[in-house]
């Protein structure tokens, strides 16, 4: 088993970089019931999901590097509002959503490639809201582990809708036994 | 929320259809640390997945239809060896492997087509050596749900490696608590 001990922009990136297409294969014409349905009051469809990737596209992530950057400890970070998307994106297709945040990741990506970072940078420190004193490479860490975690709840939110339908194979299922994504 | 009460098969088939895109956009090229890192002793990593997937469509799936539709309850379904990848695929590329799997998904597909299913066969019965009793419709809703749960675990053994990369963060992420798959 290899592990990685440390973080490695360049392996961050390739998978920042793969989110896009990977939603659009998953999810582009695939009927409503898999991108509409969630699993129960408050809680999150395909849907729904994009549009929160697409939030933290607009206002967290690099907003965040901007502000470590800029001010360091001495400016906290915006609170992510982790409920916007269920305003923002009702009106508009997945296929908009879709096409959105391809087009932010792309404009995202280019712009952190244009900080042109060095390895000291990374260690550079910003100040969380509720956790605290937190490095430029662990919110470049947790901007590809957050596609990660949402691609995950959404593998998990289609199962679901298939967990009667499977009959007696759903001991053996485990995205059907997932208890990592508490409601929202 | 709506909620999928019945198995259909398009919608079935639409999920099938777009896993072996899904892998390629998501694992293709991606730095061998993502692909060839496990969980510790005795997991898998996404390219032991993805050998796992390879051998589910060689010997599972499509053969079980044929069992049920040919023989019914009368005979045993053959166990599946979930191990099998890990001595056919080591000396392949992951390339190698999401090409491997993309053909035998279409394949297999064009088969299940081809066999021109009715209504009234999804209620066919066969009998699984360990579960007992199962229909056509829960065999086929499990081959797509078999998907997303090695999609969910994927996304898991990825996240895993930046599970220290992200700091105080990994409180948030979801995808680091998931005790869905154990040990396989």
């Amino acid at each position: 088993m290899e592990s990685l001990t440390e973080f490695n922009l360049a392996e961050a990136v390739a998978v920042l970089t793969r989110t896009p297409a990977t939603l659009n294969a998953l999810l582009r014409g695939l009927p409503n019931i898999w991108v509409r349905s969630n699993e129960g009051k408050d809680t999150w469809s395909a849907f729904d999901i994009l549009g929160h990737l697409i939030f933290g596209e607009r206002t967290d992530w690099m907003p965040r590097v901007r502000i470590i950057l800029d001010s360091g400890e001495s400016r906290l970070f915006d609170p992510f509002d982790r409920f916007a998307q269920l305003k923002e994106s009702q009106e508009k297709s997945l296929e908009q959503l879709l096409d959105d945040f391809t087009h932010l990741r792309i404009e995202n990506l280019a712009a952190l490639h244009a900080l042109n970072l060095r390895q000291e940078d990374l260690s550079r420190r910003g100040r969380h809201p509720a956790l605290g004193v937190v490095t430029l490479s662990e919110l470049l860490a947790t901007w590809a582990v957050h596609d990660l975690t949402h691609l995950h709840q959404l593998c998990r939110v289609m199962a679901r809708q298939y967990c009667d339908a499977v009959g007696p194979w759903s001991t053996y299922l485990g995205v059907l036994q997932c208890t990592g994504h508490s409601a929202p």
